[in-house]
């Protein structure tokens, strides 16, 4: 079928190739990509893709091999149109038709992520492969870049149900990235009072306030957890650690109010060292939360078609295939972003795509 | 009122000194001690007395003075009888009434933990303080020594209803000295049909057995691990934790099966690193359990009572005051004992009390 231009994350670095469009196998589809957001994680792996290939590696999340320099297709939170399909397909969404899906292929190799395994298609590139039983039909109100969220949105949703929250416990989001405001939207629509929004930039903490934060905590002027005991009283603390850097955790466990509980949202692969004494004494809880479930993903899909979030606010910039690897060296440095979305199908720089609400 | 005979913890050895007799404070109440159990920390205590001071002081649990080489007088499982009444006390029980209580003492330096704070009087002596509020009496058909083991048990089932198993979930205890021993007992009442029990000692698996434990494992011959996920089927699996050897931490949580529970029972003092995309990608949940709830602690009394534990089997030896310290080396080497009760209104070296039952 032709050339495509991909993204190709390898040694560290991001670039623009040209890859062959992939042919879909039985029970999978061809798919045109039409928005996919850069997450955390493709920012992360490019940085310390030894570290996390070893830990796949040894989770037996992906061949032993292939831990070594690997090259990966990123991509896995997008709007695509259905082109093809392979082979035993019921065939029931039309050519054209925009989908979404949790980012799995059933491959050869088992169950894989795509935007995350090597020699996957994800969704940076122009076409990538689907499984059929997966596809999700997006709504007609719910644009491109709106679909390609559902993914981030849907991982804040699994960390709040994770935790089990009521509505009278006190939720601390740490961090408010996309997974932060993520979470500060589950726990919104799940009726919880006090959301409590720790970040240190203003803009930020603007947006988690937009998302339905209800206290707002800088944590360089603020001891963030003493504001949660004092809002809490004698209710149930829930600490979502949406910061994502290892080496805060400890003190973070350490500070953390008596009989919390503490989520993590992301992945931290490397080691972290701490006393669990400190832990046992205030009898903390500690879940790890990964993904989503199906379910969650569809939730969050019909939750964007019913209005209930503001993505727009979510989309600060997008960018064409061409201007990914600038767009990721801007990332990578100090930046106000919240989400990026790529639109693999034009050219163009990073280009601001909405002024965050409220914001000073 | 003269001077007692008393057990002091000191530079990691135990000593047996001639020490006054402590007067009753407002609320308080001076009673003798009937019969104390040895618990696995007062061993712990003696080896690593630094380290855990250290930790106490670290979180405001006594003075910073109290950690360069404290004095304790151990001893915060026991039995008692009421000999004296400070002030502002109701005195209810007349003298001679025997009593058990959480152990805990209001004191000037707050509330305090009794046979763990230096300067406090703990239950090895021959006489100690309580608080009269705290006092629970000893109904006539629980022995002395039986009152004493209701502060292990209560451990136990704090660890239990922390985790909230229900009846068809599986649970793991990964270690059957007192602790894990309490924990099966405090599942069985709970109506949990899987328990498996995991000890290396084929002694301590028998026990395991005879409190109630459904399957046992011998973790050098077999993944207590895998055992439980075969036998969890889609149920969640709840691992308690009651081996109490940091070094052992990483490698449990490494193993444990995914989506699983992981309820740690002991304090552990020595800093821990483990990797937490292990625990994330299993989506495990930790959680820390400290002590018992009052009503966990006399629910556990009643629970004797009612003869529901089989107390006899967990007291496998009994010693007099000044065969202490040769029961703390004895105790400090590999050894086939459950819980040792002292008799500190007595002489004599340690002495076998029971057989265990079913034991080969």
């Amino acid at each position: 079928m032709g050339n495509m231009r991909a993204i190709v994350m390898h040694n560290g670095s991001v670039r623009l190739q040209a890859l062959p469009i992939p042919e879909p196998g039985p029970g999978q589809v061809l798919v045109r990509s039409r928005a996919c957001g850069i997450c955390g994680s493709d920012l992360h792996l490019t940085r310390h893709t030894g570290e996390v290939f070893d830990i796949y590696a040894e989770l037996g999340m992906v061949a032993n091999d292939a831990r070594d320099n690997p090259s990966i297709m990123l991509g896995h939170e997008f709007c695509a149109e259905v082109v093809a399909y392979g082979a035993d397909t019921l065939q029931t969404l039309p050519p054209g038709a925009r989908v979404t899906s949790v980012p799995f292929l059933l491959s050869e190799q088992g169950q894989v992520g795509v935007g995350v395994t090597p020699a996957v298609y994800g969704a940076y590139s122009e076409y990538f492969l689907l499984q059929e039983a997966l596809l999700l039909p997006v709504p007609d109100n719910v644009p491109d870049e709106a679909a390609a969220m559902v993914e981030p949105l849907a991982v804040g949703l699994h960390a709040v149900n994770r935790s089990r929250i009521n509505a009278d416990e006190v939720a601390l989001v740490a961090g408010c990235g996309p997974i932060g405001l993520a979470c500060i939207a589950a726990l919104r629509l799940r009726g919880v009072k006090t959301i409590i929004a720790s970040d240190p930039q203003p803009d930020k903490r603007a947006m988690a306030r937009h998302f339905g934060a209800s206290h707002l905590v800088d944590p360089l002027q603020e001891d963030e957890m003493l504001r949660c005991t004092e809002l809490a009283g004698p209710h149930r603390v829930v600490i979502f650690e949406c910061v994502g850097v290892a080496r805060l955790v400890p003190d973070f466990l350490r500070r953390a109010p008596q009989k919390s509980c503490i989520v993590f949202t992301g992945i931290h692969t490397a080691d972290i060292t701490f006393n669990f004494a400190f832990a046992t004494v205030k009898e903390l809880d500690i879940q790890f939360s990964y993904y989503y479930q199906p379910e969650e993903f569809a939730t969050t899909l019909q939750t964007l078609a019913e209005g209930k979030v503001d993505w727009q606010a979510m989309c600060t910039a997008k960018v064409g295939i061409d201007g990914v690897p600038a767009a990721f060296d801007e990332l990578l440095k100090p930046n106000n972003h919240i989400k990026v979305i790529i639109e693999p199908w034009r050219s163009g720089a990073l280009e601001a795509h909405t002024t965050p609400p409220d914001v000073a």
